[in-house]
């Protein structure tokens, strides 16, 4: 509690907005010290290349970019264009995860090619997540879970880390020779075979879709949380440093605030208590929610004199990323500002929505399970 | 010359004979250490498995092995059996890659399937070999070698380690959640990215032979020099380690004693002095027969009175390891002994030899070369 508060004092000295969070000033601090570019550079262009805003983008969720302004002049032109992006299978499907696939389907509906892989390597070696689990999670829980969230199918790459072609294989064995140990203590505190081997695939999952059997798809962004901006930087230069055997481009990426846990910490499956997966049962939800850390003040006599800080509440934050439309999350929030909507009262609006989302989800999810397992590459071992 | 000397005289202290060499000891060593078995033991099961000893079985060039009695009984029974090697493509094929693949040809002889990897991946991120250059001195220098010498292509899977298939690359992914830092520093002093994928990419030489799409060969030898076995003794460790998810039977082996440089010295591409390449013209080759260190005597006189020591003499290595049969071997080693054959002569017998050999084998190479090139996959990138 003593943290919140602290958050909640902090909270004076900055400027507040509908779209904004209480850790505006560290992602502020990320865009100077390492050179990502506001999101907002890249607005004016993304009409260009025929885009309406998304409802992250326009929100500040999406905050930052690197090269996504090249990106858009290529589709601008008619280039094609592509997105990355991986899971790790370990276990369940969260709104947090559900965040990166809105993502995902809104580039895909402007007409962006769409990879996904199931990083199932990196489960099994780093995580030491037995082979048979990291699979049938990949399929059931993340690839089943994008179908029913609506990413299409048939205009999807998914596929798992180890069931990919040679030439795939093969980046990872040349970009063996392009990084340090250095390096890769820098990003992983230590060195072992089994983080070589993972860092290696994961940068070859972002440039192997630039190979002609792949496609050929130059133009690439990879939508990350700030903090997997590492892995990104790294796969830059090594783009940069095969050129003396391979032409690649570097890849584009943007940049979302992470959206946090119901107790205003991590969201994570290893934190169920603080975290709505997408099938909860309605009454586990239901509780979750309700106990969920908002912005409100000690008492409802003081709420309804100073207002509520929907900037640290995590009830918001739901709003926000996931529920409500425009016009709803302007309304709640000024309500909330002014002290006349309640933390109870709101609460019970979020669920109706998320009571929603959840019942339709449901029924969506099973048939999007048979369609996972049909499409994909089951890998041998 | 003082360390020539030190191993004249510790040679008073073991047993001598033609097929002995003054390292002996420190095989003997080796034997102890690290649980390598006598190659003596599996003589009587060469026989059961329809198989004469070849020159460096008896002569003690091949001295040790790990269960290589279990291939010879799976042969006995008529189980198909393998050989996988390998060479790094870097400087230019010498009598030391010849000793090796004379082995390949005798097992090609009795019935063994031939795996040979040029090791371009390693070559290219360890040693810094420009890509195109590993690949023409793979296929020039070493896979025409090996032709020229009389290794049959249509019975041989030459490869190199960046053009093999899918579930090849996939082994290499597997092992890295299989062996620790500690592990690959005991072996390579330290790590790094490039050493990681390096020995993850030999193990899966040895290992891949056994999957169904590469001939499913379980009972697999690999022969190397007695330095190698830290490299087998991972690879068997391995092997073992991922019996929870492939099965892979641990790879057998034989070790040989090396041959030395004509000073005595490592036998290396970047000693040119003391190596006699197989492509060297006959005057080069000569001049550096002639200056071989031998295990003459001070002066003739003293040479006539004690007789010479040709388990120090490196010509001696060269007829022992490649230029006479055992009659004439015997011969050279009794009058060396007995102080009848002195160093120039002894010489001379050699460059015969030697001189035959490198003429034959020039006009062998060039159709060789042909053929290599139309073999093998060479690599794309």
């Amino acid at each position: 509690m003593a943290k919140e508060q602290a958050r909640g004092s902090r909270n004076q000295d900055i400027t507040l907005d509908p779209w904004g969070t209480v850790e505006v000033k560290d992602y502020d601090r990320l865009l100077k010290v390492f050179g990502i570019k506001p999101f907002s550079d890249v607005m004016p262009l993304l009409k260009k290349a025929g885009m309406e805003p998304s409802l992250h983008m326009k929100r500040g969720i999406i905050f930052g970019h690197r090269d996504f302004d090249k990106v858009l002049e290529a589709k601008a032109k008619g280039e094609p264009v592509a997105v990355l992006t991986g899971f790790m299978p370990s276990g369940k499907f969260h709104f947090g995860h559900k965040m990166t696939v809105d993502q995902l389907i809104y580039l895909q509906r402007h007409g962006f090619k769409i990879f996904v892989v199931i990083a199932d390597a990196e489960a099994s070696i780093v995580r030491k997540i037995p082979r048979k689990e990291a699979i049938r999670i990949g399929v059931e829980e993340y690839i089943a879970s994008m179908i029913a969230l609506g990413l299409d199918p048939k205009k999807t790459d998914f596929y798992f880390q180890t069931s990919r072609g040679t030439s795939y294989y093969r980046l990872i064995q040349l970009f063996a020779g392009k990084i340090t140990t250095a390096e890769m203590e820098a990003i992983y505190g230590d060195i072992s075979p089994a983080k070589v081997i993972a860092a290696l695939t994961q940068a070859a999952d972002i440039l192997h879709v630039q190979l002609e059997e792949y496609g050929g798809y130059k133009w690439v962004v990879v939508p990350v949380g700030a903090d997997q901006d590492p892995h990104l930087r790294l796969t830059r230069d090594i783009a940069d440093r095969v050129s003396d055997i391979i032409n690649l481009t570097r890849p584009a990426s943007t940049y979302h605030r992470l959206q946090r846990g119901l107790d205003g910490g991590k969201m994570s499956s290893s934190r169920p208590e603080y975290t709505i997966f997408l099938t909860d049962e309605p009454r586990i939800a239901r509780m979750k929610l309700m106990k969920a850390l908002t912005g409100g003040r000690a008492t409802a006599e003081e709420q309804r004199r100073l207002g509520g800080i929907p900037e640290a509440c995590t009830v918001y934050d739901m709003d926000k990323y996931h529920l409500m439309q425009d016009d709803e999350l302007s309304r709640i929030y000024n309500s909330c500002r002014s002290g006349s909507l309640l933390c109870g009262e709101c609460k019970l609006l979020a669920w109706s929505k998320l009571e929603k989302f959840l019942d339709d989800y449901k029924r969506r999810l099973e048939k999007a399970r048979d369609i996972a397992w049909s499409i994909v590459d089951v890998p041998k071992f």
